[in-house]
């Protein structure tokens, strides 16, 4: 394990995070909150020093495998959560350990699961803290310092490829650092737009930043106690399209600045993930209306919780913990496909799902026709059978966290609903579930012990698990 | 598609079916029910002759593929199950066809739901019908069909693949027919040992013999509205041993059998299954007198019930509906972990679940060291990349089908828990779940529709999934 190199990594990581912290400094000082301010400005300095420090050390050698790449983004994510839950500590907003972790953990893997039953209470900046969590954690934190450092030498694809959600990451182009810098750019861009289209539309633009980041991330945390609810419906649709828009695989948007429109139609998972936020919209519309509802404010509503579940936001403009017991069970599915890859959002992702699906198919048809050889293709091209494979222990070691999860914090005695649908919304980094833990409530009666197996899930579903189990792995620490 | 040879065999399965109603027959002779003996002599009689007549066409060749073999089973049980509904119908003690046919098909898949409010109103001939079905299909019709009848050419392996349960068929010996006669032939002498063991226990002839069907199929159906829980326990502890006994890979009782005691006791499947068994008993047990149980009254009941649910019998003893969060979901976690392949048992099988954990633990230790070669073992030998592959095909299928299942009778609005655990139940091929469908419930409530989708979730459960979705596949009619 080459050791100087990952403390390298994680100095600039540190280092990194006290730049961020200047975003709520100047929020708080612009909101006079000036307790607030400094307590992030000290944080921010201390961080940026300490980062310095540790990168200080000159490795020797800048040979970079597979395993420092997985091994340096989990501590790196569990560094920058260490230190991103001092200011809630330290501002007395968020006093306790567990709860100010959890509560930045579902920030940076953009989840959106809040342990805060009166999230009105926070100052401007924490609130803002928390909601930027979701936007660098979005794109990856890693990704970002690919995208704006010439990192020395290496194979800086397994970084890339171990924060990079989907089967396989998508090189735009053949530098690894211009491909990261391309999906830093275009994240900022629509970031922009929307901001001005909330703007444009009365938000003011503390709670407009908040909202960008929350729906850039696909995070959900929000600033008000009704989540999204109380807004205009213009308001709501902008955030509808942006969740959606933020759910694609970002390759598209490098086809369409690129002129290469036919290849980003012929994305098979964008139009199967478009085709599938367009049914769920309609059924469970349907099933609305049935229960008495109106068409056009069922669906406008829906669409909205659909993409929100969908993309994993988690933002609500409704409690679908009161809707028909159908549309409830599909939001759950939903949530567990997820949207596309190589997007900001999480779940098993809706490539993962096609591939899934293809196997089951070319199994039957390998039964019925034992000599045809079938491949399984996705966007036109065979797979690589290691993918392939890949999307299959994902599945596999997926369950076994899900099944081990589901079982210890069975042991705070909640009901059935609660638990299943807590890991959902963790594990596939939605924030809401179902029961307790439904829109209108939140994770704060959880146990501590409980609390830390979700901030596990919320790590590992952000980072498709394979890092968060490899650091737990007796074989990555031997030599 | 060789029909004709499909035919054939759908006539001796037709034929046979007709003898086995001869039981439920003198059944109704002993017990002064004339008109439901009539009923079962009748069908019998008929099913005999309709058999015969089925098979009356030769075939011109006896080539036989995968396919066939698929195509055969499916829709043997299929037929099966709509001839053995129909005593329930006529004699009245069931009207409604759906839910005649739902009992039916729970008692050849060895499922043990039920949609019956009042099991005790049966008549006798119905009741051992019902637990005769469990027998018959515990260790397969077509499997009975290959021990006694010379099968003429044909690759019967093929038969024998579709409807056993497990990653791969247990050869026991080189010829087909042989490993049929022996699997039945051990079958039929536990099935012996337990009902000798149930009399000498005290319990009559007629309920020792259902209960005996009901433990050796791993079904479930007693003749009790309390299933077991009024008998003595001694019974309860025979019942215990002989669930746990059934859900043992055969193979297992073979190696026994010719003193290959070394490879016995290597068969780590069985060693995993007792250690689950094991564990999932204390830790329940501890959880049930952490909440203010006794140490060996829990322990007996725990021991049955976790027995009851990882070996896919459902029989109770207690009402686990009632017991703290923990215990629930851990015999939730059991019902998906499931018994051996080449047992009677349902689930998913714990050879599968331990390939699954290998191929995680597998999939690590090539990130972190990709040069080194990994290979899938179970019992020390390497697992041929097909069988692996489709033990992960069909978790996806089981996935897939349980999504669709759960969306489907979620439209009859009953609470998450019951739905879920429905589907578990007859997916797994268990018997009873949580919420409604617990221990004390039923599943007479679901709709007609649910009623079918559950109906072809206990047969895709018992088929392992593939012989159901061949039939559904168009390819698979195309010449």
């Amino acid at each position: 394990m080459n050791y100087s190199l990952i403390f390298q990594i994680l100095g600039w990581v540190i280092e990194l995070e006290g730049c961020f912290m200047l975003l709520p400094f100047v929020t708080g000082l612009i909101y006079r909150e000036p307790k607030d301010a400094l307590i992030y400005l000290m944080i921010g300095i201390t961080s940026f020093f300490l980062g310095r420090l540790l990168r200080k050390k000159k490795t020797k050698t800048s040979t970079f495998y597979a395993r420092e790449g997985f091994v340096a983004v989990a501590l790196s994510w569990l560094v920058i959560s260490l230190i991103g839950s001092l200011p809630f500590i330290i501002t007395g907003d968020i006093p306790s350990f567990a709860d100010a972790l959890f509560e930045i953990i579902s920030g940076f893997t953009t989840t959106g699961s809040s342990i805060l039953k009166d999230v009105e209470a926070l100052s401007h900046a924490n609130l803002i803290w928390r909601s930027f969590s979701h936007w660098i954690g979005g794109m990856g934190v890693l990704v970002f310092i690919l995208a704006i450092l010439p990192m020395t030498g290496g194979s800086t694809m397994n970084l890339m490829k171990a924060e990079s959600p989907g089967p396989s990451v998508g090189k735009l182009v053949p530098k690894m650092q211009q491909t990261a810098f391309l999906l830093y750019a275009i994240y900022f861009a629509m970031t922009v737009i929307e901001l001005v289209l909330l703007l444009f539309g009365g938000m003011n633009f503390f709670e407009a930043l908040c909202h960008t980041f929350g729906t850039a991330g696909t995070g959900g945390f929000g600033v008000r106690g009704d989540s999204i609810a109380g807004y205009s419906v213009y308001l709501q649709n902008v955030i509808t399209i942006f969740m959606i828009l933020f759910g694609i695989n970002f390759t598209f948007y490098y086809y369409l600045l690129f002129r290469k429109f036919k290849d980003a139609v012929c994305m098979e998972e964008v139009r199967c993930y478009l085709l599938i936020l367009l049914g769920a919209t309609l059924l469970i519309t349907a099933s609305l209306v049935h229960a008495g509802g109106e068409f056009l404010p069922s669906l406008q509503t829906v669409a909205f919780q659909v993409a929100s579940a969908m993309t994993s936001t988690g933002y609500a403009t409704a409690d679908f913990n009161l809707w028909p017991q159908f549309a409830r069970t599909l939001m759950v599915c939903l949530m567990f496909i997820g949207a596309c890859a190589g997007s900001t959002g999480g779940g098993l992702k809706v490539s993962r799902i096609m591939i899934y699906f293809r196997q089951v198919k070319k199994e039957l048809i390998q039964q019925v026709h034992p000599k045809r050889v079938h491949v399984i293709k996705l966007d036109g091209k065979a797979l690589p059978h290691t993918v392939v494979h890949s999307c299959n222990t994902l599945l596999m070691a997926y369950l076994l966290i899900y099944s081990v999860s589901l079982l210890l914090i069975s042991l705070d005695g909640f009901d059935f609903t609660t638990n299943f649908t807590a890991i959902v919304a963790t594990l596939n980094n939605i924030g809401p579930g179902l029961g307790m833990v439904g829109p209108t409530g939140n994770f704060a009666g959880f146990s501590v012990l409980s609390k830390f197996v979700l901030m596990f899930d919320m790590l590992a579903g952000r980072l498709e698990l394979i890092p968060m189990l490899i650091i737990f792995h007796p074989g990555t620490w031997r030599k």
